[in-house]
């Protein structure tokens, strides 16, 4: 057995003993794990550093900077999350439903972990902490796998992280950190004996690549290419409002607004008003004929802007002729991911509301907005944009699965 | 674009329609199904007929014959589950929950169809009908590539289910066969643009290979090793009546019990008298040595026949301990599909029904009681060995996923 194989055996051999954690003692572990990382914060800072000066010699952007530094703040945040996560009630045991059948057995069906989850992850070292946290609680075992741009952070988190597991009395190897580059991801890939399942956080490349290679099913958290559009019976402010909070409280995520539709009747009205705050946050603009005819200072949108995530302060702008060209717009180039309406016209929210395919649509609101805790779940592991078991915000519950509990008294099958 | 993605694009377009297509139409469709595979019954018949004097000249194994022929009654059957799938709630638009987040925006999670759904099944003719009904029940477009041993039968069916559609005013591209082999198949496992979910059911071949080839997710439904395990504090009649019925009422089915674990301390009051009763049903038995030294007639089982599915009328058996050796065993050599265990002691009971790490677990009855029906679920696409999503009998509701609907009223993220 390689050393590869034998990290993931011993993966599902702690899960195996998960399985049989208490609630208290995966809650103890958890808010043990934020305690361990503020009071190593010091050595946190110091190997995050580390890395950001060698990110800096190479070049990486900077919404992968952002995503990669951390600070008090963040740490603070994360600490604060895993105490949450740690406080909130454990999915495991919980009783989805329950039924009488006809031949009298009772059947119902419970909230059991999944087994042994692969994190794969670029940057965003913040997401390692929080990440184990999820799968802890949720009972599952986790095989952390971190960019080599945070090598030296993730390495110092995960000694937090085990320590705490280990200091609740809970097997070590619930939390392990798989170090080597891609040789070491495709073997994994293909574990499906050991592993249950393979979320992969990053870039287009890495996700199509685990997809094609893995055995195991995969959580895609693929590309957020959100949408704004701005219907002729907006309220104004509310729409500069959204279209400003949506595309700048924070460009590096993937709920950012990248692309900005708006109704051609209040095109000429809204769009320069729109457009100045935005120039005036640092936005860049891009747009089709229309757009370009209203506003100066914008470059020409190609038919590549339509369906890229910038995760920058760029954004496309066009100007459609009724709410079923923006439909039809969004359904063709976004990622169905997340997207929201503006109008006053409740009628025109709820055709969109019901054919635009995103894992969250919206009216109203700021797309900022599709995130777990803002949805009051509690701690995500991301934004899942996969259709099948978790979509959207995905919280401890969704690294659960159901088992059918069936109890009879000699019943037969006629 | 060639001939099999040109199949795959227009079921992705009958899709977008059926989105909004109405519970009412959608049930009619799948009634008028079911009522035209009645009216063309000769014509189906006829065309098995022929499927089936191939097959024998193929000398394919009884179990697989028995899945490939139909007979009035199967149609019968066939066409009253339609019936019933026709009248049961639609669960598209059904809201799975529903709450005010922090910051006054209004979140709620409602059923919305996965999409493009691609089956891939041998023999069972039965099955093209029932997954057809599913999957318009949830408003999905679907594939259907069945085995070339029933391809007369299928393009029968297809026919039915066909025109049914289009009776009642939906696009007939929902429902398309696909004819071709391995090359269409293949091409159509790397559609991830068109199709959203592929559902295999056959051999352990056929689904590794979709597995190793798909670009979209698979749910399986793989093989189905069950166990019954008769505990020291069974009842006896309740053990000889469950695990006859588990192993012979339908053998050629996923559920059907293929091992017996019994207790150290009543295999030999207990074991000869089930043993009888199997032999006399026609039953082959296997066993370990502590077995075989209770039964005559009784082969040795190898290593092999602990995790093999028969579908057959072959059992294996073996002699236990106590309840730590059958769970271990179970959780070793079985295929996490359904397991069951007969004993009058609660507390082992709960102990088996915990750590066995199955799809069901079962307390006293048999394990043919695993099916969508027998829960009360409706029709049954069949059980899923997957942990996610869809675990264990999977109906029309795991056919659907959920979409975040967010209603705000300018709400911003801070």
């Amino acid at each position: 057995m390689s050393q590869v194989e034998d990290l993931a055996k011993r993966s599902r051999e702690a899960s195996i003993l998960l399985r049989r954690a208490t609630p208290g003692s995966k809650s103890a572990a958890i808010k043990a794990m934020g305690a361990r990382l503020k009071s190593r914060l010091p050595d946190i800072l110091e190997a995050n550093k580390a890395d950001v000066d060698q990110a800096k010699t190479e070049r990486l952007s900077d919404a992968k900077m952002d995503r990669l530094r951390l600070d008090e703040k963040r740490i603070d945040e994360v600490a604060k999350a895993l105490e949450a996560v740690g406080s909130q009630p454990d999915p495991v045991g919980k009783v989805f439903d329950e039924r009488k059948a006809p031949s009298g057995i009772i059947c119902k069906r419970v909230r059991v972990p999944i087994g042994v989850i692969l994190m794969i992850f670029e940057s965003r070292p913040n997401v390692t902490a929080e990440a184990a946290a999820l799968c802890l609680r949720a009972g599952n075992s986790v095989l952390l796998k971190g960019g080599h741009e945070a090598a030296r952070t993730n390495r110092m988190i995960a000694t937090c992280l085990q320590g705490a597991v280990a200091q609740e009395g809970l097997p070590s190897d619930a939390v392990q950190m798989v170090e080597g580059g891609h040789e070491t991801v495709d073997e994994l890939l293909l574990l499906d004996r050991w592993i249950d399942l393979v979320i992969p956080r990053g870039g287009e490349g890495l996700i199509r690549s685990v997809v094609e290679k893995a055995r195991m099913p995969v959580i895609k958290h693929y590309k957020g290419n959100c949408h704004v559009y701005v219907d002729e019976m907006a309220d104004p402010i509310m729409a500069r409002t959204v279209v400003l909070n949506a595309k700048t409280q924070r460009p590096g995520t993937c709920n950012a607004a990248e692309k900005l539709l708006i109704h051609e009747r209040v095109a000429e009205k809204l769009l320069p008003q729109i457009a100045e705050r935005l120039l005036k946050a640092g936005v860049k603009l891009r747009g089709d004929d229309a757009a370009r005819r209203l506003i100066k200072d914008m470059k020409v949108a190609t038919e590549q802007d339509w369906t890229e995530e910038y995760l920058d302060l760029i954004m496309s702008v066009k100007v459609v002729k009724d709410l079923d060209e923006a439909i039809r717009h969004i359904n063709t180039y976004g990622s169905a991911h997340t997207d929201a309406i503006v109008t006053g016209n409740e009628m025109t929210a709820r055709r969109f509301l019901n054919e635009v395919d995103s894992s969250s649509v919206m009216w109203n609101c700021s797309t900022r907005l599709a995130d777990g805790g803002q949805y009051g779940l509690g701690a995500e592991i991301g934004i899942s944009t996969e259709r099948l078991h978790a979509r959207g915000p995905m919280g401890a519950e969704e690294l659960t699965c159901l088992k059918w509990v069936v109890t009879g008294n000699g019943q037969l099958r006629q």
